[in-house]
């Protein structure tokens, strides 16, 4: 195992049977893998999708949008909130990431850690698209120790 | 006038009377308008709304959605792009940038105009919320002499 | 405390005395605290300093640096390492970072969780300018699960 | 030629031999190539070099650095910039930019055009490693219409 695949709290996630989860989150991950058909990516080839379930049970799928300037991308995780967020949609439940590699789960990246944070702790399932195994977390355990602005200077 | 806000070639770009555009573009300006009050911008309280107008007729509204970490925030424009792109709604027209500064027009920033240029050159339509004068130009104006990626690697 | 602040997992991390750290580890806090005085950070005023300590001693300083258009700023920490990188310093054992917070610890934004778990695990000790109390932890504490891209397709 | 590759006014902007140049700026050109070498690109192959050279005489070299998470790497202006900006040194007169594309100059991306846009207007020089036409323009010419936060809300 790697140094950067690394888990220190193991015990933090579980691994579940896609069957075994809430029929809610089993459409929430269904919808992912949709959205993960729309995935502009010409210059990595890989496709990722999202969907976001929010409190009142709307769902807003997202994908990866690359950009030939890579740093200007956005990742399938914060257009299923900017979708939302656009909308007046702003208490979520959970958010589902799919994306195909062999050996690990496509996790959410520090950069959507950090903007779905600001959001509060939703739980995040992760998967590949033929929908076996789920990666279970949520975001306090994806981003611990978080980043908060100094909230004194802001009212929100 | 400061160097930062002066235009090297003023006659690339017009201001237009808001009832002298187009009726589909006016309802597009109006679109950004109402996308404009969802916005999430608790640490400047600048709110700035878009809508992109397809192709095919379809509005996507956005708005810029700020974040403790400013840098993984997302522009207006770019969450109006990301909408229509997770959709399968490749191709566009226009897109309307609504934003309230008392003395300059709130034009897409760097980022935002390379993110559009990817998808091709349309026209940009800057206004106040009032919806008074109008700055009209396109993305090859915002964004000359482009950074293109070696398209030799890459097979669309 | 808020859902926010919470630590999935305190024992992953301490908090040391500053005086109880190795000399070395010393300097580079207070490098990062000299560092912090070059922010440029007129739109939040939240100056952050950071230094980073290579495997062969050398130590290169970042600060934070904002723009007017929030995103495409660039933090501390990530400063420090493209100053390390771009001079072909690619071995590192430690990052400080320095930031005023009353009541929390300037930890690193998920974007720099990200920048910096692409060059391997290190130690990230995290004060405020005064240099009392620090934050111990590491990378892959940080950022558990990190998101790895497939790596077959690259060769490095 | 290509709707994205168009310039809107050509005469903006020239293509000069780099013999031609002043021999400070052909320094600064040169130790653009150099620091291409440093490149942290295994995703794109794609290495970038630039030179930032200050009012005071002292030049600051970048290089890209890409992630596996596209979105949070750097590009070599940015890098050269935040150099300068972490040692104090504000005040820049000319930036050079390398890279190699057969068939068109690689020219700052959009993030890169407003991030160096907060810190003034200077001069630009895009050039290929062998050094030979060099394209030459500046920030205002590159970012037209720049985005300005609304200053009244702050005090530099
Ligand atoms: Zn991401
Ligand atoms: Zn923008
Ligand atoms: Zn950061
Ligand atoms: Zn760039």
């Amino acid at each position: 195992m790697s140094a950067r695949n690394s888990t220190s709290d193991p015990s933090a996630s579980n691994v579940a049977k896609f069957k075994s989860l809430d029929t809610k989150i089993q459409q929430v991950l269904r919808e992912a893998v949709e959205a993960r058909t729309f995935a502009y990516c010409p210059y990595s080839k890989f496709q990722v999708g999202a969907a976001l379930l929010c409190e009142n049970g709307t769902i807003y799928r997202g994908c990866n949008i690359e950009n030939s300037a890579f740093t200007v991308g956005i990742c399938a995780e914060r257009t299923a909130f900017a979708k939302a967020i656009s909308e007046g949609n702003m208490k979520y439940k959970a958010i589902a990431v799919i994306g195909y590699q062999e050996k690990s789960f496509t996790t959410p990246c520090g950069a959507c850690r950090q903007f779905m944070s600001e959001f509060g702790n939703i739980d995040v399932y992760v998967a590949k698209p033929e929908l076996d195994q789920v990666l279970v977390t949520d975001i306090n355990q994806l981003l611990p120790h978080q980043f908060m602005h100094p909230s004194s200077d802001y009212t929100f």
